[in-house]
């Protein structure tokens, strides 16, 4: 494959998308070229459409010319899914200019826009009318990549992943002709075929563009309450997280899990935080647990944070208790602390990040159990789990010291992500990949953990969609480039 | 298509059945032949396979032999999807008894079961541990057929519809190998490829036959409160459900509606229900709103029913409210008259029943214009809807008097149904099938309004998929035989 392109191939691009809708100077595609995170590599072109017409015409292009398209949306994933390749072969198409229709059908409850939207400005143009699209990320994606992802988040366990809240897609198909599609409407309920969208969720944009989208929304929480809660032990977990949902049912909004190391990171390294602990003193493991509603306060209905307080003295009160140690304190500083988790064990050392999920009885279980036989394993690398216990969630980290040893290992990363995913997959029965989809950094465990009818299935929608080279992963049995 | 089997074809379905698996009798016939409403066929056998490889086995032997195959479960629909045609070639292949897989995990709030179950069961073994499966249904359905038609229900409003609370699938392939794949697990995330099982729900078993899956649970709600509405008008049933929804939030339940004619029909019909209106006078339109949440009651709490009448206090206390008189009641004899409207409306006459939906604002507009419009075009025709209008969802019943001299034109019903198809999909840009899925019934429906292009990718998927002949419904671009 070439790593330029053709002035005529350029040119063509100008021709639709205009002299701003396609950047090849070294300095203006940087930002496209590197990702959140890890990866950084080389595009050939960064092409930037601003309309549904204009990403079936570039990719049209793009097809004919055997020309290997990258589609990025905020590029804010993990898993070098929206960068270029290293080889600097392929084109960027980035939806950033593709941010202009936003049709909000109030009493519908349903928001079609354009895919290139920050959820960010989603959300602030949503706020007046007392409604929001409910997934919660310390990130700030656009919507494009967050279908491209199905993204999960803080409040799934009320509200699901973004595939619950999608209506509608509409799809370009790197076929050729620049095919568009228009998969579902702004209908809750519609059973007329083949729900076709469900195929461009979460499948990183190997079968076709996002462009457009109706999404389902929600109403805003008027109230909310938040607590730590300190499990008597790791195997309390999953016990004090029923008990919860037994008393609070749909009230609970959160359960989300930190580790002692995640904690200790962020009070560290975040300056804004106050350590909110008795004498400083940071327990092993602490649970934030979040209850709120929809509804206005009403006269003499007793707050939140008072039926949060009861409901926990209840469960303390229990012989043989689930819970250690709880305070209920302001959703605020609690939810403070917890999105700064991210950026504080990015201090710890190199990480070596999993996304993870489980059964949800067996989450802490796995946090336990790996991190025991790392430790003895792998001396000096610090387990920083956090994640959402309550949908069987957990971002497990690790934090390899920048001066390990462990490095002078050409082998060891490979070693220990395999160590890793053998015990989430083959003994814990879990995912691999629980809210950040694929891309280059989980191909090889797709490769490895994928049935074959699976990968062939696969490689047959793949070459009825979109034949052309879209996207960082590879969904078929075809032996994988590694670029 | 011999209309009998070979003995060597039914010896073979007795060496992997046994006798009582197989059924060709016509007295024992009857039951799987005869659907809950309309339809009627004939089926060359009868097949009840105990477990997904028996499934699997005598799947294989039906493709290889060219036996088409229906497949059934509770054989409650309404689209004539689970009978054998009329023709008498097709082998029907109950799930009755594939009943036996009842795993319950508490702490993850999920149940893997087989697929043969009746959701009745499944709800009462389920209620001890204060779970359910959220699908609120007039109907008895085996959860095979649930997931075929992805049922949507009374609750959709609150708990969405089967596609949403489906978390893994074990599908049967009609590809002569009688492939069994594994969709999905017990985890809540998961995004590590295409999510396969999507392409077997709502596809009335056209890709492949479901044996097993597990479903997300839910808490039982333990309080509720419901109350009858008289909206000022048809234009404000839209702002009523906003206004609802603007002060209780996900309380809300249930916001159902029903046409006086509806009502009528089941108060004369149906001798348990007692007429709750003031001097028996049932409104032009009716709304029933529920309210609930699955937390305990606590000391000292608003009970819910005083704080739906205060809601509906407020509302009904604005200029211009779109409220004309409310009333809270008993939520068992509210419900019962809302469950019995599908029994009372069967006795106005010859059904011609549309299960339609709409972006919420349009569901009033279309049945005041749709109306008006039969009552002029087809005089005689009582138009007896009811339905889901919190998620846009109609039963667009038209009762036909049997003794109307429509019926002595042949074509009536034909012309009665594409107007009422064309009003749905062109003017109001609705769905002709909202939660009954396709089946012999939508069929024409099906080919008329998909694009071609969808109906390709239809037909490149059930070659991937399912080969043989499986199912009432054909997705591709072939021409239908409408046996």
């Amino acid at each position: 494959m070439a790593h330029t392109l053709d002035q005529t191939v350029l040119d063509a691009f100008e021709a639709i998308l205009g002299s701003a809708g396609v950047i090849t100077a070294e300095a203006d595609r940087r930002p496209y070229e590197t990702g959140a995170r890890y990866d950084a590599g080389r595009a050939a072109a960064v092409l930037r459409p601003r309309s549904t017409a204009e990403v079936s015409a570039v990719l049209a292009v793009c097809v004919r010319d055997g020309i290997a398209v990258i589609p990025q949306a905020g590029n804010t994933g993990l898993v070098s899914g929206s960068t270029p390749s290293a080889a600097g072969g392929d084109v960027v198409l980035s939806l950033d200019r593709l941010a202009r229709r936003f049709d909000l059908d109030p009493v519908n409850r349903s928001l079609r826009l354009d895919a290139g939207f920050r959820l960010s400005d989603v959300n602030r143009m949503l706020e007046p009318h007392g409604l929001f699209f409910p997934i919660d990320l310390s990130a700030d994606p656009r919507i494009g990549g967050m279908i491209a992802t199905n993204t999960g988040g803080s409040r799934f366990l009320r509200y699901g992943d973004v595939r619950r809240n999608v209506l509608s897609l509409t799809v370009v198909l790197a076929d050729g002709d620049g095919t568009i599609l228009q998969l579902g409407s702004d209908l809750r309920k519609n059973n007329t075929g083949v729900d076709w969208k469900q195929v461009f969720i979460g499948t990183s944009g190997a079968f076709g563009i996002v462009t457009e989208a109706t999404l389902s929304l929600e109403r805003l929480p008027r109230q909310s309450a938040t607590a730590y809660l300190v499990p008597s032990g790791p195997e309390a977990v999953p016990l004090l997280l029923a008990q919860m949902e037994e008393r609070l049912g749909s009230l609970l909004s959160a359960f989300e899990g930190m580790s002692r190391n995640a904690v200790a990171a962020a009070l560290d390294h975040v300056p804004s935080l106050k350590n909110p602990f008795r004498g400083g003193e940071i327990p092993d493991y602490l649970i934030l647990a979040e209850i709120s509603r929809t509804s206005a306060p009403r006269e003499g209905e007793e707050p939140l944070s008072d039926m949060l307080e009861a409901v926990l003295a209840e469960i303390w009160e229990q012989a043989e208790a689930p819970l250690a140690d709880a305070f209920v304190g302001p959703p605020e500083e609690m939810w403070a602390l917890r999105h700064a988790l991210s950026e504080g064990v990015k201090h710890k050392g190199r990480l070596i990040a999993f996304d993870l999920s489980f059964r949800r009885g067996d989450v802490t279980a796995f946090c336990a159990t790996l991190g025991a036989e790392i430790a003895e394993a792998f001396p000096g690398i610090a387990v920083c789990d956090f994640g959402h216990i309550g949908d069987g969630g957990v971002h497990f980290n690790l934090a390899v010291p920048k001066d390990s040893p462990l490095w002078s290992d050409p082998g060891f990363e490979a070693r220990l992500r395999d160590r890793v995913f053998e015990a989430t997959v083959e003994r814990f029965g879990g995912s691999f990949s629980a809210e950040h989809a694929i891309g280059r950094k989980n191909q090889s465990y797709y490769d490895r953990y994928t049935p074959e009818t699976i990968k062939a299935m696969a490689e047959g929608l793949k070459a009825m969609t979109s034949p052309g080279t879209l996207g960082s992963v590879r969904f078929g049995r075809a032996a994988v480039d590694n670029r």
